[in-house]
């Protein structure tokens, strides 16, 4: 076998995507092959599909970073992997630790599916520095999630929160990332709290062992009285724009929001008094580094976290699996290769 | 002797300020009587008098927290401080250390000359856990600095910021808080910016050795090019509204924007792009606890370094000092008691 | 009933304990009075009623730190507590956050029970801010092991070492700060190493949800293995002395020793070579102060942690009770009042 | 030109040591020319050139780590370096920021001039990973000390120790990490202690802007007296062995020993009580990584900081340096290259 499939985008939009038959890569010296098993999309795949969102892609494009695989075969110098080894893809493959790159003026937008070639395809070949080790624990499907979704919600509660049992953590929606962040913050002994405006949703949450799963309307309120007026700790802010004025209202002195989702919009707008009173903190989130990716590897092993897959799709079926984003799933989506 | 001056306050507004001879107070079991030597003014005291910033003051009202001065005597049970130390007061004197204490709902608004009664008298009687002694440096008038102004630039960049020799930071404007921010900063190696509209504060605040004093219009694009693009690490946003958008695109890669002033405004906006793609830190700063008040008397001491005050008034001259803060004062504004 | 029971000390060693009757104390101003239902006995207790440790106590002196209780009346001022609350005691009364008191020469040796009259009596008057709100989810025996063994456990682990799922822990034997620290990192999605010289001991920490409970002999050998040379990212170390240096060949690179327990004498020692390439972390821990006891009272909550009681006994039982602490309790020792 | 000068050891022992004249090196892909300017000698090379420190070296081996000079050629596909450059090395090639390698069973040794060759060569190859820009504010020679001498005391003050402002910094005897970490400190506004046993080293010590400069004989007693008991936040203890047992008497409450040095030996033995009772940190230091290099000459420049350079020799005369090394220099020891 020398070809493979590959989703290619012509330029933007759904409809320039062409799942194309091409040659398998060759992996250069400290390139590994790696044979895709599954891939996991996330909201901004969508969004780079359908305008770029300002990145500059050399067409054809490939989208996704996320993928779980098995090295295939190794190029010259290879040494953190073996082939028959099971790896997962990082978002940043630069970033290995502590400080992130890019300068005030122009940020580092070197991810995988964004300044580099994506990975929706049944090959791939990528630098050795760019895989870490999946979990024992998980399959492939469940593997293929954590590269960017647990990640984020990882980093932003665990590397940059450090988060401790007995503190607060409020996620909004049931997306990938707060999905994460329920199950990250439950193994680390935290009291949580979900917001959605789905009846069903909130159920489900239940089911996932939030230990409050309110209605989005009004959810400040409620947070006060299920708080005694104490608060939250820690916020993952998932729906931006004039929301996080909500979010700081709600927020424990002393507390942190987390902003990662712009969903309602890239215009953050807030309260001073909230902020300055409370001595609240607002930090931005972009995925998180290679060391913090097999942090939380090691630890999806021991806390035994089963990450939550919607519904998996075939490879041929990546535009339905978009439209599925596009109704906001509960947890991840997932495209699987045979 | 047995009566003193202090100014109160009937009602809100300038109008209603009065420099009364009243009684002087008796220290209960675990208070200290201060004899004071000099205050400090701050915008807040301003904001205050003019309309409470909503607090329910109790009437009559003496304003202003910031005090040095000497224990003219000690109530039953007092052993942190003895007759004739040279002591300041605390801004929140309930705050001793560590996490800050109130609520989401209701935050704590516990300060002298907020909650509390303020200073602006010959003499005290305040609990003695509210002093902390002053720096054996400083004269009275510069030690009357520190409580807040001092206070709220050292926690910013030490406290919070864990400013370090190398880094870049920006103060907005020459009132108080900016120009510590410029000393402390200086002191720890920083390499400091420093905007102004003024071209004369400018060349002041070189002379107080800022690295760089650039015009507030177009203060963006010079930090760009005075860093190679590299940004800021440490912003301390004392503007408020809509400039922290601003700030955020002057800020460094994982750099810290403090948010202190709201001079234009509590409405605070900004876009996420730069928030999330520099993991940038948005941190609102309520002045500070006693211990960093205590490392910074200390720090003051061996950084030998002198507070910037823009002109001395005497105790019956505090409606000219007022006009003097509506001005902008290049530094601090000081009440002397004789 | 005018008059209560009160174990006192008129000198060193276990015959100089009486059981005395004596009058009720009334709480002064600031003060309150707690009706004791149980108390703590730790292995420190042991020691200052043997020799004193090295303090310079006031005889008659009343034994032990940790106390659960009720609020049975309250004297003037009081405004943290309420007559019916269930509180608990702090270990270092005057330490309520950030850094602690004392110098390089006389360090603070305020604890209950030491410099300060112990709690084994009916009832004690003690300073408002000495109590904390006992955890809703626990009874009165269960409570009093938090103030000192639960404390010190959490301090080591989550205060200072800010540890996190999927980071392995280790603890020396199965005494009360050893199967705490078991429970706590356990809840922090931990994976947990248990020491012990006893078969059945490990049963029994198995039984807790440890991972792994190896033998006291050659612990470092099996760590190797079960860790894949990996080693503990924390260690609880309770046996001191020599022993120190086990453990640092045991700790990971950036591992962390937090030294609790001196059994096996005073006079630590290392080799230096573990240290330096390791850049481990050798850190002393002297149990905690009360923001971190609010924030394990607060954790106990959320994670339902159950802290494991060997034994009862009734107040006129001490004598027993201190024997059974020369044995080597599997978890604590309680005494209960009626 | 094809040829250049390299110092080789055919063996241990210092007779081992040959000027060899051996063919210049081409850069390989991704490899840097870098053509020396000057290099600087540790304690540690001398180890490394009698014994090896346990290391296995491939003979001809050219010892130490420490080089300055300008990029002369560039292999395929370098980015981080143009040819002209002025460049340093890194001592850790492989450590970028954040977490350290190793197991605790084998613990990272690869080091230039250790498990990699040295620079003691006209030129010499290297990835450019391995490569950091040289600050604007020094000559070759006072680069050359940042990578091993500079960044250790960096990285102990700096980078783990969070050193601020009006903190206390004790650094024991006069050599080149001794001076580094008395030089940072001054510059972060602490307040500086030396020790030594010569007087004329601590006249040299106070010329260098020390706080206090006592004799090494009773120093601990010296402390106490110059603190008011207060102790030291900080302490490079550079001595070791049983030594450490008297910094941890100096230190302050909640104070940080750095262990860097270990002239007296690798038994490292101090009393428990101290480290308990005072909650002090005992931290092994192994240099640093990139990123803090990049941080320290970043910060270098802005600090105005001119490294201390006792003596310079010519590379024929490098066993004349080692011998200088024997003695205990004041400062550093360069090799400048002509």
């Amino acid at each position: 076998m020398t070809t493979m499939r590959r989703w290619d985008m012509t330029g933007f939009g759904r409809w320039s995507l062409r799942l194309e038959q091409v040659p398998i890569p060759e992996p250069l010296p400290r390139q590994v092959l790696v044979k895709a098993a599954a891939a996991s999309l996330n909201y901004r795949d969508k969004l780079v599909i359908e305008h770029g969102m300002g990145l500059v892609l050399g067409f054809p494009f490939t989208p996704a970073s996320d993928l779980a695989g098995t090295v295939a075969a190794i190029g010259e110098g290879v040494t953190r992997v073996r082939p028959g080894d099971r790896v997962i893809t990082t978002f940043f493959p630069d970033w290995i630790d502590g400080a992130s790159a890019g300068s005030a003026k122009t940020v580092d937008a070197g991810t995988l599916g964004g300044a580099h070639q994506g990975i929706l395809a049944d090959y791939v070949a990528l630098p050795e520095a760019w895989l870490v080790a999946a979990p024992r624990s998980l399959d492939f499907a469940e593997a293929s999630t954590l590269p960017c979704a647990g990640l984020t919600a990882w980093f932003a509660l665990v590397e940059r929160g450090h988060l401790r049992a007995g503190q607060s953590v409020l996620v909004q929606g049931t997306g990938g990332v707060a999905l994460f962040g329920l199950q990250i913050a439950k193994a680390h002994g935290a009291e949580v709290f979900v917001t959605s405006a789905s009846g069903e949703k909130r159920e489900r949450a239940r089911a996932l062992d939030a230990d409050h799963a309110i209605d989005r309307d009004g959810w400040v309120g409620a947070v006060y009285q299920l708080t005694a007026d104490r608060g939250i700790d820690h916020i993952l802010e998932l729906v931006g724009g004039a929301h996080l004025a909500q979010s700081l209202e709600a927020a424990a002195v002393d507390g942190r929001v987390s902003v990662i989702g712009v969903i309602e919009g890239y215009d953050l707008s807030a309260a001073a008094g909230q902020l300055l009173l409370k001595s609240a903190t607002v930090q931005g989130i972009r995925v998180g580094h290679r060391r913090a990716l097999e942090d939380l590897v090691r630890a999806v092993d021991v806390m035994k976290l089963k990450p939550v897959i919607d519904r998996h799709y075939a490879l041929a079926d990546v535009p339905a699996a978009l439209d599925h984003l596009d109704g906001g799933p509960f947890g991840k989506i997932v495209i699987t290769f045979d």
